[in-house]
């Protein structure tokens, strides 16, 4: 088992012919990495168990994993006793796509469909699915206070520090800022819900869950699987440069946290919880 | 049961504080539902079992399970008997959330864990995910040749048909075109594969599938799921307004797929097969 994480190759070379105002040339160009990434869970003496396959961009493959199993109720924040790439797999191509995260306590692989299908069973509406989200985390804690001025300025905060953006003209964000505004964290991939995973899981791995008194803004639109990730995590204020869906303010209104949308112009909407912005 | 599709509320009202300028003001705002639906599937004389849960915006909702179902390799286009609302659950809030699939054949449940965990059994990475497909759908027919000028003109096309972004300002669209720019097809959701589904499951549901010469026009970025989506249904040409993956490149160039990216401000490029653009 590989317990560090290599430089894993984010971006792949590409030939373009493009067509501009009449002329066509071929050039070469790069585009944003994409690879499936299987995530595997098990305790001491457990053989690791498969319970997700993702397509991610490569790098910060063990704060996806990490992050997804814990904004998606699998495991709490202090279980986390090694996260590692499996390299017993055969052949180089998929020798970094498999992760195992194992926990100081036995896990039961059952809990992963009863997870998943959790609506299923308690019903197939956007309440049902708030109400699963309700029991199992901590209601946000109260503030803090923030200037829409502040706000408007983290979207090209966000960009200034996308190195992949840069290069292939494309690619989602997350970043965790302070209630300073200042950047604490930022991550890219060709998934939205993975970029938030890769910065949640970050800050699991080095003990600062819950993230009270932290922003967190994403580069596109806000779902409703954006604030929950938010609120398991405990961070007070969403923001979004695109718009939010129905359940996205539903699920603000309900957990305490403010979602804010269309940042940009120099304006932002605030859908639930304005008394976070001053 | 209910086997026909009632008008469903795609638009959800909010109430939002706006702060532009230095003002903050209250006002009447719309975003877009989201809520999750359950695709169930049977067979004759089978209870029909949950294959999967997605978070989507009402409306289309029968293509949309169909379209998932045909895109996933889970059912074939002539073998959907029925689709149905199941209306014997508990509660007004579910009554339209739930999905059933009814087949003309029986429905081995067992596929399903097969299909969604493919890439374990058969290796973790973007090859064996391309080898997966590979086995299940026919290649790609040759032709349409389309001129530049033409790609160029479908982001606006799709854009004026358009009516929920024009209430919510921001949701992701797929369109369907023929070779000669007519629009054939657009759907909207939160989710931009349901996008893709729905507009696939209305031409599977017609008997339409495969879709030689057409053209998939996206309102994102190309990722590999739509590229995947493209080719189990035969289309030819996928046309985004953003960047694509490393991997929807590989799919495109496999499958025999035009993949076009960046069309915008009257130009475009093209990742594989550039043959079909004049």
């Amino acid at each position: 088992m590989a317990s560090t994480q290599p430089l894993r190759r984010n971006l792949t070379p590409a030939k373009v012919v493009s067509v501009r105002d009449g002329d066509r040339s071929e050039r070469a160009d790069t585009v944003a990495t994409e690879e499936p990434m299987e995530i595997r869970v098990g305790g001491p003496g457990q053989e690791a168990k498969a319970v997700a396959v993702t397509m991610r961009t490569p790098g910060g493959d063990f704060e996806l994993a990490v992050g997804f199993l814990f904004t998606e109720g699998l495991i709490q924040p202090n279980e986390v006793h090694r996260v590692v790439y499996c390299d017993n797999l055969p052949g180089d191509d998929q020798r970094y796509n498999v992760i195992s995260v194992l926990l100081d306590r036995p896990f039961d692989a059952a809990l992963v469909r009863r997870n998943f299908f959790a609506t299923s069973s308690c019903g197939v509406c956007g309440k049902a699915a708030l109400d699963d989200i309700e029991v199992r985390c901590a209601p946000v804690a109260p503030g803090p206070e923030v200037a829409a001025d502040l706000l408007s300025v983290l979207p090209d905060r966000l960009r200034a520090n996308q190195p992949m953006f840069d290069r292939t003209g494309g690619l989602h964000a997350a970043g965790l800022f302070t209630a300073e505004g200042e950047l604490v964290s930022v991550r890219e991939d060709v998934g939205r819900h993975n970029a938030v995973d890769k910065v949640v899981g970050e800050q699991v791995l080095a003990g600062n869950v819950p993230l009270a008194g932290h922003i967190l803004q994403v580069s596109g639109r806000a779902s409703f699987e954006i604030v929950q990730k938010a609120a398991v995590a405990g961070i007070p204020i969403v923001s979004a440069v695109g718009a939010p869906s129905s359940l996205a303010v539903e699920a603000g209104e309900r957990f305490g946290i403010t979602v804010v949308g269309f940042v940009r112009d120099g304006g932002c909407n605030i859908y639930t919880h304005p008394e976070r912005v001053a």
